[in-house]
């Protein structure tokens, strides 16, 4: 993606966060980063991330979703004997998010998939996340989500985020930032 | 402090929660902890949290201050051989919100604290937290807050709390829920 490009998405991103209320400096504005993992498809898979704070302890970011845009399935594998994997918390901040974990397969799903994607997503548990609901997944477990029709801003709170570690179920994806 | 009281302050900080379009569930909001630090006088030194999620990994509350609100002077400190103390980052949501850590002296900072508190304040290192501004405190360091005249809202994001291990300056203080 070219940098005018990913300019253009951080400033869309700005717009939601705006939107919803939701401050953020002018350095994390420039430093939004326009997740596409890899696959040029920024509508259907992709992602807008604020890191405020990512330490050895905890992490904490934003996560803008514009509508309908998808973060594809993957899981936080276990790094060291003393670490078993990242473990995170989704908590909605303002529109709408269709959150799909292991278990019991949902029946008419609101998320909408791609054909072309869809044998890369393999959970459909569903949880639906609206302004004020939250769910934190176990580690290492497979999970993907998707916003609404309007879009969606999500505070993710976790332990230390390690994003290069994370594994995809689709191996086109590199998880790598989207500038070229 | 008598249920009704809680009640009562529980309300007011969902009516800041509101103004600053943050959402919380109805079970969230039932438990909104009151804390008074044992003091009974929350007006000058009290705090109201949101604990979104504490395990044994991260911590992430919404911290609500009324006007000139003050959390008083504290450490988190070493727990264990694995836990040199708690760690936590300030994000400022709305409002203004004075942090005074240790360092140099600020002259003429913004606090005011009563005459009767004034010698359990010891480090008096200013960082004003507008919307959008965060700051990272070092594990088992003084610190203390306050809110401006509008009241703040402010976002902890952590390691695990263990608020009854806290070390407080004023001896008289007790961090327990407020509630009788």
């Amino acid at each position: 993606m070219r940098l005018a490009e990913v300019v253009k998405l951080q400033n869309r991103a700005l717009a939601y966060l705006t939107k919803a209320d939701i401050a953020i400096s002018p350095k994390e504005h420039r430093e939004i980063e326009v997740a596409d993992f890899g696959l040029n498809d920024i509508e259907n898979i992709g992602l807008e991330l604020v890191v405020y704070e990512n330490n050895d302890r905890y992490c904490a970011k934003e996560l803008v979703l514009f509508p309908r845009q998808i973060c594809p399935e993957h899981r936080h594998p276990k790094l060291s004997e003393s670490n078993i994997g990242k473990q995170e918390t989704f908590r909605c901040r303002w529109g709408e998010v269709y959150l799909y974990v292991e278990g019991k397969r949902t029946r008419n799903p609101k998320a909408q998939v791609p054909d072309k994607y869809m044998k890369y997503f393999t959970v459909w548990h569903e949880i639906v996340l609206q302004p004020g609901d939250q769910y934190t997944l176990k580690p290492n477990t497979l999970h993907w989500f998707q916003a609404g029709d309007e879009g969606a801003i999500v505070s993710e709170f976790s332990s230390t985020s390690v994003d290069e570690s994370d594994v995809f179920t689709d191996p086109h994806i590199k998880r790598l930032p989207a500038i070229e």
